[in-house]
């Protein structure tokens, strides 16, 4: 930031604020509360409302682990779900990106991350422990992997189909590898056409 | 959005005012809402009472056009600044970046655009009558249009300096065009080049 003041302190802090958001640096931060002030009553006010709401009321799912007004969340408390298929994400916004998609009416468990020996994160940083208790209460038939295709959410897979290893009657299942939809296999990397060549399915 | 609710109504009210920033897509609006909410303490928290204080606070310098927290805004009232020179720039972001260039101690004019026919915005429209006020109080000898150097811009500049022509003893001047500071030769348009070479300065 300039070492001029160009505006009141309160305006600095608001962009300095902004830039801290993923997608923003200083200048499109600028720019952001630039629009804000000049749309006070159409963005500004609102956006401050909304966010002084989820400061009072939005916490994390002492069940699932994801974000959400109420414990249990929307997901965990919907009973029209299939209380026997359970997917694990790492992230939220993972969750929200399987839900996007829409395919299953089921209940999710965040890890809140990924398994990373080199940033220091262990088994005991993420979710895990309360996955293997809700798997333990024996409605769960199926727990599908829907972490990462990297390396450290391989690893993250590989390390909870052990601790699942115990409970009975319960399938672990993993995401299928193959063409994006949409794809075009010039720009796609060696192994995705190698993986979808191996799990081709009848046409 | 989705059509279904992944997350509580406060959430999703988050996400949709934040897609509304400039450079936040519906995509980077739900990773920074995320963002937010997992940084409540450091990041959402403040970022909410900083906008509050800038619902509250923040509006239109009644000289200068300018947004600040009082009114004359800090520039305005800022007496160590040149009352002789005034810069007539096109929005509050053009000052900003002026002034983070930091060369000239002097005023600003903000007119809130650029004349633009196609778009319906006429004289009228911008902050130009309170612009030829100040001058006539005669207090100012420059009046520097560091608006764009777009076609619109130079409009602008044309008529302003069609106005300004009844002040005695009044320079307008513009800025200087030619080769960005940094710039290379082979990424500019021909003219800018020939600008820069008919301006060329002795070395």
């Amino acid at each position: 930031m300039s070492t001029r003041r160009v505006a009141g302190p309160e305006i600095e802090k608001l962009i300095q604020l902004l830039s801290k958001l993923p997608g923003l640096g200083p200048r499109s931060a600028r720019r952001a509360a630039l629009h804000l002030i000049q749309k006070k009553d159409q963005l500004l006010r609102p956006l401050a409302e909304a966010m002084g709401i989820a400061v009072e009321h939005v916490g994390i799912c002492s069940t699932c682990g994801t974000v959400d007004t109420c414990d249990p969340c929307s997901i965990c408390a919907d009973s029209r779900r299939d209380p026997a298929t359970l997917i694990v994400v790492e992230d939220v916004s993972d969750l929200w990106a399987l839900e996007r998609a829409g395919t299953m009416n089921c209940h999710y468990h965040v890890l809140g991350g990924r398994l990373s020996p080199l940033d220091g994160i262990g088994p005991d940083d993420l979710n895990i422990k309360k996955l293997v208790e809700r798997v333990d209460q024996g409605q769960i038939k199926e727990v599908v992997l829907a972490v990462n295709a990297t390396v450290e959410g391989q690893t993250t897979a590989h390390y909870i189909t052990d601790m699942l290893v115990d409970c009975k009657n319960v399938h672990v299942s993993r995401l299928a590898h193959g063409v994006p939809v949409g794809g075009e296999l010039d720009y796609l990397d060696e192994g995705t056409l190698a993986q979808a060549l191996r799990a081709r399915t009848k046409f």
